[in-house]
């Protein structure tokens, strides 16, 4: 346990951010203490990240935890075509997994406060190498360098800052200590004091995901952490460097601080193991946070019964065209949302509703031909510079979203075709554009490819009778199929309360109007919560207090006076 | 909807008790808006409550709602003799539901404030029928008055306003509009305007108890409510006139408000019809709230995955002896616990567990034996006078009680033998005298008894090896079969930290050295959380924030400003 010293040194030192983050999830205003421009890192700290990220290439990574069995798993190869060529401890889960929870009564008398100082340092540390993260997110992800140093970097840092404020605020609505006097009429008050403790439910496993390692994983890993249980991390095998680097900086931080290195550890596996599945319904393992397919998330709700299992699965988001006053801005923001990272995003859009007597805009009346043509123009033009191109769309994570791209152009009328991009400094990166397909509501062969998910550069041109049929097309899918994003255009004050009931009632959140420099594809920590929890894309948002609430459980003690 | 002045007149007039209430929670310290004692409402009161009761009888209990077939079923019988009576309307929950869910959008647009308003207006509405309800509850649940009056009145209604501070709190974190203003450098902020809605879950159902039908059915009735959520109550076929009256009111104050009054309904049925399993599993029920038997818990908990579940099962509770510095205190306060309801809470206590070498007293070193002896007698004592037997003994409520309490003599040598007790006025109450068995830790064939609950006037005095064996078997006892409360006696601080440490690490809630007038099986609402969640017993406390936090969900809608 931390020294008295330490853990007072710690709480000092984070306060102020700690009393921030719980400022800006009450306003829910702008707010970061995490700079996103990569220069903001020091002169030397692009190079110092890129050297150290390639310190970590070709050689073992070494995390010194209990149960290694001595042989290594890796075989990271990163989408722009360099073979990582790291290794990782293989453990045994008998052996780790006692070992971990040796930690947890220390971690739990540590307190909330505490907790919550140890876990914003780790931040700290991971904000400081955030260059060397960002080059281990892209060459894992396939996104482009900037988005991962960005979204892998400071705002994943936010994401898992704003869980730490959750998780403190919730478990510091009940007081450590309260009198209690009931008055008895005339006898004397009867008289106790209780005592309320935060405990943790016991081991927590976050199961990695392939595109968005920190960003998706750190809320799940910081709410656990923060509230006291030990959390196991089974990184995606594609993308284990940001997790391992994640998790060898939290074992230096609680061992530093003085507690049990083993309350973060890494549970690395080859391809194919499906070592998610033996750890999920161990009987110790009592939360899990998973990002990645509807079948397995559906798999781990069924089966990991003595978990709180957290899933973001997949969803079709859609973007209504009903009319706007900036048809450029719409273009550009659409194309760009639909351009990032290859639409590689689990809040891409995919299915754009398009009226197929057109939309009013303030260029004119546009026909659904003109609407579907000008968007395609828009991601063609924004896509047109290779090295822009690059920048922006990543390269493709893996052979399944190839695939799919290369299958779209089969699901109707091609509108925008996906054309190759070469990458100078990776020539074996797999770098395409997305693709646009032209379906249409009224077409019974459409619908199933409209109503899946297509993740990927795949977006639906979807031609629908009237604004008020995308309505009730953008309802079945969101109550159907889930949705993590919803977009609209219009400047009907009646459309819009029209889209803002249906995004009510079937649980969705809703971006308007977005012509400028936000896209629906991008939320906010502090401000815009990550999925609603509501509809079947994901069972709980980033980050609210249900996120946090039910990953430890009070336990009081009374006494008489 | 509620046009303004009512709205406004509403939320003015409940302002302040929420606003204690709010504070309340926070503090814990004691508090109540609702008067405990049975003469605390007006001169007439009792027999206006009465009288009010018996009009209720042998008569058809009208609700009007939505798909009533016609049909009449009823059948309750007092455990004190009476058949009520009372036949409540068989309703067609495919008519019934959709009638339900079409009040939700008013109800969600009303907002938090307005909806805990209304929800504190049917709470207040409930306490000043206080009597009435004490009778119908007596008459369900074989309660005696007193405690039926207030465990089932004020008690209850506490639990319901402290679910409504809490939903009011949890859904008021997130403001309704925010401001964002995010910097750009040298260019322009981005700026977008955020507004956040909580939306509901969905139609929540109540599954209702025989012995606490309100007690343990506010919390989650108010927490649904306050959340937006539709309630249907399915009340347990024996105690359904409690709940029919709290319907009915909640349904009055909702259409004066000018809501939708189906926002709660009831769904009445005969014995054995399984009704609850066949709502429980339908599309629209989004939560449920369950107390009852373990079986039927993890049925639903398996079953009912369309819905978050919060249930409350079977448990086995423990009081472990030690030592005291006050054993007169000691065994009058267990004395009561053991017979308080003839054992039928979900909180008594079952397993006493004493060292065969006996515990150090303020009255000298005691032997198993004579502390055994010495509960006996206490209990004896408290029972001996048949008025107040009566008075604290309630009857009880269902054959299956009295069959474990007729087998319990066959499990052990008997200490203290259960009585039949005359009620003058019920001569058809079947009334008995709490039994304790001697059972023995070290014996194989005593393991079944111990190891299971039985509910009821049952307890087990189980001789252990030591305190050191005792907290052993505590932590095996939690930790297996749950417990929702857990009772010790100890003058020593080491054993003190060690029961704390079991209980912190097993998470169950602890009683120390209660020696007065507070008793393990009672918990106070506002200040004293009802079971921890987090252990077999029970996956939800009453109440906490992660009890209200997944019954709504926020939908966020931003537009740049």
């Amino acid at each position: 346990m931390a020294t008295g010293n330490v853990a007072s040194e710690l709480i000092e030192r984070h306060r102020a951010t700690l009393d921030k983050a719980l400022e800006a999830i009450r306003t829910r205003e702008y707010w970061s203490p995490f700079p996103e421009h990569p220069k903001a890192y020091g002169e030397t700290g692009p190079a110092d990240g890129k050297a150290a990220f390639e310190s970590n290439l070709n050689r073992d990574f070494e995390l010194a935890q209990p149960g290694e069995t001595g042989e290594r798993v890796g075989g990271e190869v990163s989408p722009y075509g360099i073979e990582l060529g790291v290794t990782y401890p293989r453990v045994d889960a008998d052996v780790l997994i006692p070992a971990m929870r040796a930690g947890i009564p220390a971690w739990r008398d540590a307190g909330p406060g505490l907790r919550a100082a140890v876990s914003l340092e780790i931040l700290a540390r991971i904000n400081a190498r955030s260059h060397e993260l960002g080059h281990a997110i892209m060459h894992t992800t396939g996104q482009a360098f900037t988005m991962a140093f960005q979204a892998g970097g400071p705002h994943a840092q936010d994401r898992g800052l704003e869980a730490v404020a959750y998780a403190y605020a919730e478990q510091t609505r009940t007081p450590v200590e309260a009198p209690w006097s009931k008055p008895q009429g005339k006898r004397e008050p009867l008289e106790m004091r209780k005592a309320f403790t935060a405990v943790p439910r016991g081991l927590s496993l976050l199961v990695g995901c392939n595109t968005f390692p920190t960003w998706n994983g750190y809320p799940g890993l910081f709410a656990s952490l923060a509230t006291g249980n030990p959390v196991l991390v089974k990184p995606h095998p594609r993308a284990v460097l940001p997790l391992a680097l994640t998790v060898r900086i939290a074992r230096e931080v609680l061992a530093e601080a003085g507690f049990d290195p083993n309350l973060v550890a890494l549970a690395a596996e080859a391809p194919g193991e499906g070592l998610a599945k033996t750890l999920a319904t161990r009987p110790e393992v009592r939360i899990i946070d998973y990002t990645g397919s509807t079948a397995f998330g559906d798999w781990l709700e069924t089966n990991a019964r003595q978990a709180q299992v957290y899933t973001e699965k997949a969803g079709v988001n859609t973007v209504v065209f009903d009319s706007t006053d900036d048809y450029k801005g719409m273009l550009g923001n659409m194309a760009f949302s639909l351009s990032l990272y290859s639409g590689q995003m689990c809040t891409t859009p995919q299915n754009l509703l398009i009226p197929r007597d057109g939309i009013d805009t303030d260029a004119g009346h546009k026909s659904y031909d003109e609407v579907v043509a000008d968007l395609s123009t828009a991601v063609e033009k924004l896509l047109g510079d290779d090295v822009r191109a690059n920048a922006l769309l990543g390269a493709i994570v893996n052979p399944d979203v190839l695939a799919r791209l290369d299958a779209a152009k089969g699901l109707g009328e091609v509108a925008l075709a996906s054309r190759e991009v070469k990458n100078p400094e990776f020539p074996e990166a797999t770098v395409r554009t997305p693709v646009m397909v032209k379906l249409d509501a009224s077409a019974p062969d459409d619908r199933a490819a409209y109503l899946s998910e297509c993740f990927g550069p795949v977006s639906f041109a979807v031609a629908v009778d009237s604004t008020a049929a995308a309505l009730e097309l953008l309802r079945r899918t969101v109550t159907e199929k889930g949705a993590m994003t919803v977009g609209a255009y219009t400047t009907s004050p009646e459309v819009e309360a029209g889209l803002e009931e249906v995004c009510l009632d079937a649980c969705a959140s809703l971006s308007l109007n977005l012509t400028g420099g936000v896209y629906v594809n991008q939320t906010a920590a502090f401000s815009d919560f990550h999925g609603t929890g509501g509809n079947p894309a994901a069972n709980a948002a980033l980050c609210d207090g249900a996120f946090v609430a039910n990953r430890f459980r009070t336990v009081e003690v009374r006494r008489h006076v």
